[in-house]
């Protein structure tokens, strides 16, 4: 049994993820060209375009494992190859990083620009730090248990700012971002929210997504009226999003725990509440190794109290996720 | 009746125009960042919310009238405004701009970063200029009549680029961009289509809009198994995704002519094929009047030939469009 990391110990940590997520984004960056250029991402050539994807998702792991296993040579590492190998050995008290080394796949092909490197870190059961880099748009989202969350862009809030050439993200924001701080959202009417298609095609889950969508974006009596819905592809990008506040709220079914880990602690850390899918009976926000390993989520952006004094944001939160719930229906996994 | 303009004015007045995108940019970046301080974009009062946002719509609409005012007395403007005092001028051979201050007004208040300014230019009855700005992340979209398309932007494609403090848009892109260009198109299957569920959320067009997605994303036999669908809410950054090649097509019904005019522009000039709804008879990729003013819009990516050789990539782009439209229902309009 470890220790629990020192707030310092996180700090150290999260200079080196950071340097590593840029690492990564360059190779990304490099592997969407030439997938693009091979003239990939719609062509008939299926096996071509995803052997390349694989190349580059493979090169992205082997670079951070590497990285990672020189500088913290005692952590253990969890992503989709130790997955899929169909070993998944339980998680421990030991910190594990949970990575995506590729976040919105089909983005990266194509070049719609919501593809990211998503580092996650667990300590103790727990996600305690996470970085998000999305290469496409340089905008790099970090966060650390007790030490809020960030997003770091070249591009700064003010269209007239200058450009630092020393440091290529001088505009470090604490988020959620101060102009969408702790607003608040009394239901999901007016909520703009975050769905996803996903990968899985066959009818059952379609139809329940796509009635799923309807009551959500639909008028009362068929729907809740949310102001609207929003899909751009990644999960991680999603919960950044939500951190953010751009999003009001975001919901997926079938993400694995390195799609979400890095978002969990950067949502978190910026007031979010992040809970499971329609089985799970305590929702308090605490994300248990079931919720993270569970495959269904639902993250809501931090919000100011209730109306009613009595209602903390804590409770908006729960009464928003059980609102969410009652309108939408479950979705199978495919696996 | 006016001569068509030249080439070498359309390059003047697409500077003064980009100028003016940067200008307006500004304003409506304080104004999502007021909207959202002031609590509103998910709050109980919406009066005031829909208050706020009027007032900079008002205000950016202002802005961009006057300047061209005083720039081009002799040109006419369409406008939101125009179009809903109920007098809807014919258009005449005189340049005529078609603007929308503020293209993705929910995310625009919300502070989703996919809001922008719409500056497009009708010429002798046809789209000649567009300039799309979104101020949010700092993405300009200029395109020319017989010149090209372009994206400039801060955030250059290479990710170790330095920044030219000077011109804050040093990096000016050619559409297609590089890596994304004339990749080929086989067919739906595979492409990644913008969709959106818009403003009309009565029980009719939503049961339409699901039930087109669901074969869009499904796979067959029930769908056609587009690689995914997208929604990030704004026609004219849509239009300018398809224009970069990040998206493959766009589809959307209800838009006016303001939200697409620059699009139209900059999309023709990528390569990208424009059409109407289910009811256009010829679909040979000109935009007449009718499909400008129709409010049913197809947009396809440029792509290359078919794989025989007979099939040009006009043939492609015509054939994609009919496969789609027996894809997708009809939406009908709210007005």
């Amino acid at each position: 049994m470890s220790d629990p990391l020192s707030p310092t110990e996180l700090q150290e940590i999260l200079a080196f993820t950071k340097a590593l997520a840029r690492k990564a984004g360059a190779l990304i960056l490099e592997g969407s060209h030439a997938i693009q250029r091979a003239g990939l991402g719609s062509v008939g050539e299926k096996k071509n375009a995803v052997d390349l994807v694989t190349e580059y998702d493979v090169k992205v792991e082997e670079l951070v494992r590497g990285e990672i296993a020189q500088a913290y040579p005692h952590f253990q590492f969890i992503g989709e190859e130790s997955y899929s190998s169909g070993t998944r050995p339980p998680l421990t008290d030991t910190p594990t990083f949970c990575v995506d080394p590729i976040d919105g796949t089909t983005n990266f092909v194509h070049g719609f620009p919501y593809a990211c490197i998503s580092l996650g870190l667990i300590d103790q059961r727990q996600p305690v730090l996470g970085v998000i880099y999305n290469p496409f748009l340089e905008q790099l989202y970090t966060g650390a248990r007790g030490a809020g969350s960030f997003l770091h862009t070249r591009v700064s809030a003010n269209a007239n700012a200058d450009a630092d050439v020393d440091d290529p993200y001088p505009h470090p924001q604490r988020l959620p971002l101060a102009a969408a701080a702790v607003r608040p959202l009394p239901g999901l009417a007016g909520a703009l929210v975050a769905v996803e298609w996903g990968s899985d095609r066959a009818q059952e889950p379609i139809k329940r997504k796509a009635g799923s969508f309807s009551r959500l974006a639909g008028a009362p009596p068929h729907g809740v009226m949310a102001h609207s819905l929003r899909s751009v592809g990644s999960a991680a990008l999603n919960f950044a999003l939500v951190a953010q506040g751009a999003l009001d709220m975001y919901w997926y079914v079938g993400c694995w725990p390195w799609d979400v880990c890095a978002g969990i602690v950067i949502a978190q850390e910026a007031g979010g509440f992040v809970t499971g899918g329609h089985n799970v009976s305590t929702r308090d926000g605490v994300v248990t190794e079931a919720i993270l390993t569970g495959r269904r989520f639902l993250v809501i952006r931090g919000v100011a109290g209730g109306t009613t004094s009595e209602e903390s944001s804590l409770d908006v939160q729960k009464r928003l996720a059980r609102e969410f719930y009652e309108t939408v229906e479950d979705i199978p996994l495919d696996e």
